[in-house]
């Protein structure tokens, strides 16, 4: 019924799913299984996460990045404690305020260049601590990749996490593009979050070719033990929960995750480079994940915009954000990349 | 990887996704269009909705039952303010306090015999109306077809809809299996919700042969106005939300709804003919939708859920729970009640 | 400016505030102290508490009675949790949904004949315990004395302490009039409370002659080590704290405590004896403290109302309530009963 | 028992409470009245604030001004929406996450010099209107006089008023300090608030010689109509609201709550005009109400904490806040000002 749809660069979400992902939904579909996640395909895509991050660890599936975070954060919290974050992360910009709703918390946000905090930002947020007018900081969430397409190198989060944990926080990770920061540092998916004393992480599967669901890993398991309640209560626990797992399953099967955040980040790397020497662009954000940041002549971003759709991220400045996904092809960017020099060359 | 699931009595969510179904997911499946709604699956799923129950609604799509429930109740109530259902219904009974949670309201539950409430047994909580001391009643919830497998008449439903709207409140439809209810009275879906009153419905697709995905269907669209932000910050916004819209375009293409309520219905019946006459069963509830509760020997309760899983409802009577859905088979069927034959005659 | 203000029945928090706690707070006027409790009227007001339930405690004072109750829910449970208590209970009945507000957690209700609870009646509730579609019991929350005017016996309390904390339950007690009850059992307030495994105490002051204040007070200090926290949030942190422990001070010397509960449960006493033989009255509840629940005509209602104020309990059964206070006199008492038995004989 | 508290300049909460007011509490303490308010102090209490502010108004009494504050913002709000704040609002900085907890919502605050917000820095947050990934402004809430010790001109309230009613927002102030303000600018009460645009004012009490009670005044008493049940449900309705009421009859008699602000102020400035000229002293707010910030040598802060108590309000800058209230003395200034010199000079 529906035309072809055409791809643009507006989001890695705005993609649909992946062929092997799809594949696994479609066997998945045989029988009953029992619901809610008493199911094999649940027990066998768990597996596959242990084998990923070691023993030791909870795991869950959850419908949606901002479920995923916003479970996190209230499994992690009293309602009078507070979240320390990027004014730039999804949880403080994209959610609508669901981590206040949720957790009933306050958000401390620290204001960065890339996305990225460091402790130096949040160590002033620590002088409430044990003064009962002020809300008591409990966690760091930190984002990674960030939400402007850079990523934080190893030792940055072992720092965090290092200094959270001597001062009494736990580290959330919203890792809605986890994949592809392990593959833009080229690390396996344990060394960049639970290796770096990451306490819980939000694995991101939509951005990286999934059609819904998230998981929620717990490296402490102990952390975990309310954790089925809350995601009851929060209307996150899926019936047909083999078909979350299904898809995760194949996520981590024979790579996938990194075949496909390879690709996104190499078509980023390839965009990112095309386009550098043409004048009047100015590339904001370093390129390290799959996103490109880039200052460009107002004037022309409508026409733009009708032929690979994207958003304009900062009105003010005049700058555009360009996603690539697991199905841009290298025509999709050369394509876009000539219309560029055509406007403004 | 996994041998073929066996089918059981458990749950019509136990089931998996009917073919129709996952073949619009596939179909779906090409190319981008713009997350979190809009794009053309979800207008024309839309539009598929304003055929069969008119326009001048609103509707929204959402991950599952409970949020449906419970972000429609949010929408109506403000903390203070109380919702009145019956002792067994879901929002009360089976969703983890996530009303409570979510909404901060109160619930004011009413014992019944057989899932359905009556004007009389609502009145009395009307008494703390404008007393500042007690939850105000705001909302009536009732769910159609019930949780104990019976089907509010019309009119039952027609006279608390009017009581309702005499005295201020308005009336929220659980309508997981309004599929099996409409069926079942040989209604249209219109005809069951909306031409009687209803003010909000919980349209139910998962036990109807849907992957995940419910729609949350308000008839009068000024009540819905701040339901989009209610949504994300719910957690209840799907990015790649055309996977819920086609599930629904085909749902409400060439009657689906209908043939697969009618099927779980028709199997329910042919299930409770079967076994009226067998000894040491009785059957504890009027079998009108998709679901047979029965008191059984307890002593073979073990054996019968080892070849056909299901639930026992209430242990101290012996009393358990068959399910039927869009996917039993009339062998299904036979079979356990040969079984049943076997071990209790 | 107020002409004279005539004593009535309607309830004990319509008297005053008993001169020697008026006189304390008067006392406590005198230049400045540091706010919220940090200050020699509280670290005195404290000490009293110590001398009268032992070491090893935490109290805190708050504004009234339902911010003790709802504060100890919340500092005693998490959302996904659920609290047993009566129908009757003031935290079900008489506080708008607070405690639903404050907590997000369900409350498992008990009908009662006469206010108070047994395991019996706890124990059907526990069979969610695990399940994560229900929410989860975690505290049994009584009253002492209850809002009908009787009185737990001791080990009526100690079976339900003892079965909740066998069932890892906590239990909270709504000591609103607990000095009332205290009396009525001729025990210490420590032996009905603390001694009896009681977790927490709504310990409560102004039915019982206090201006405004009551004390939350945890027998395991563990309890509340996040207590502080939650009251400041739970916007239940007096800044001239020392006006609550003055008051408090002053309840505790010289056992005004016990005088005051002492007048007023001989008031009732006095109440019930001289109408006992008054025909067409009916007391429908045992009087153990400072309450007295009648069956009277209903016609002969308005009037007795116009001479001394009181509340119809039921309408339906024409059953009203006559509550003592601590300065209800005997001349009231038998003013209003020669008023009855013109009325009636 | 207590020996006599010397006075200091720690916070003008630290003082006691008038004697007109006290003698108002001990005159009201006679015989009953009901409780909750609907007694004729309450009665005679509200008409004063109907001369004060006008008619056509709702005011309601509440226990503090936190209570004040988060039930006004509740009453203003749906959690999916936002209030705009100073960072240095008492909302935002001394209530330990309570508005977050109470209303769902995110605050969005603005970094200021002073104390004061302008519309050019509201502005920016109005671009999230209209996205439901984003919470949705709603409120903007200013306090006058600020926590930094500034006062608004009025026509910078007016100037926001203006803004918000334009943008479909509503304007609340948080007035703790409301009469020093009015003071300030030697207006009136209702020249400063209503006449200015304000939709709801949390007028204060406590830091003006009240012992505990703060109240809500709706100017448009349409936004009030569920504020009761949201005060009950906030655990904030006094059941011996006579006290309260008493209180601020007096208050609002004869002018003391002039009285006493203009004393206060007369404190700051006679405070300030004393050591403007002492060396290493530097006055770091304009002084326009009862509160001076300093910087001051940081060797000697402990010194002279121990001879009238005050608070560090910034320890990287070593700035001290100095607050005056109605019972400072001239005496209390000179002899501050005499050691601040032998110290400094």
């Amino acid at each position: 019924m529906m035309k072809k749809n055409k791809r643009g660069f507006a989001s890695d979400n705005n993609a649909g799913v992946h062929p092997e992902i799809l594949e696994a939904i479609v066997q998945a579909n045989q029988g009953h299984v029992v619901a809610y996640g008493d199911d094999p395909y649940t027990e066998s895509a768990t597996r596959k996460f242990e084998e990923m991050f070691g023993e030791d660890i909870s795991i869950y599936f959850v419908y949606n990045g901002t479920g995923a975070n916003v479970l996190s954060l209230q499994t992690l919290t009293d309602s009078f404690q507070a979240v320390i974050c990027a004014e730039t992360a999804h949880i403080n910009e994209d959610e609508c305020g669901a981590p206040e709703k949720f957790t009933g918390c306050k958000l401390l946000t620290i204001p960065t260049e890339n996305g990225k905090v460091t402790i130096d930002q949040i160590k002033p947020h620590l002088h409430s601590v044990g003064n009962e007018h002020q809300a008591q900081p409990r966690v760091i969430s930190i984002t990674q990749a960030t939400e402007l397409g850079t990523v934080y190198r190893p030792e940055e989060i072992e720092a965090i996490s290092r200094f959270a944990h001597e001062n009494g926080l736990l580290v959330h990770l919203d890792g809605a593009r986890i994949a592809n920061a392990a593959v833009s540092l080229d690390m396996q998916l344990r060394e960049t979050t639970r290796d770096l004393g990451i306490d819980v992480l939000s694995f991101g599967g939509t951005k990286n070719g999934v059609m819904f669901g998230e998981a929620v890993v717990f490296f402490n398991p102990d952390l975990a033990q309310n954790f089925r309640f809350i995601r009851k209560q929060g209307a996150q626990l899926a019936s047909k929960m083999r078909f979350i797992a299904a898809q995760f399953e194949a996520l981590l099967t024979d790579d996938l995750w990194r075949r496909n955040a390879q690709h996104a980040n190499a078509m980023a790397a390839l965009f990112s480079r095309n386009i550098r020497d043409i004048p009047r662009i100015e590339i904001a954000q370093p390129v390290e994940a799959n996103a490109i940041f880039a200052r460009i002549p107002r004037e022309h971003i409508p026409e733009l915009q009708r032929e690979y759709f994207f958003y304009v991220w900062d009105e003010t400045q005049s700058i555009v954000r360009w996603m690539t996904s697991f199905d841009t092809t290298e025509d999709d960017i050369m394509d876009f990349v000539s219309l560029l020099r055509r406007l403004l060359c």
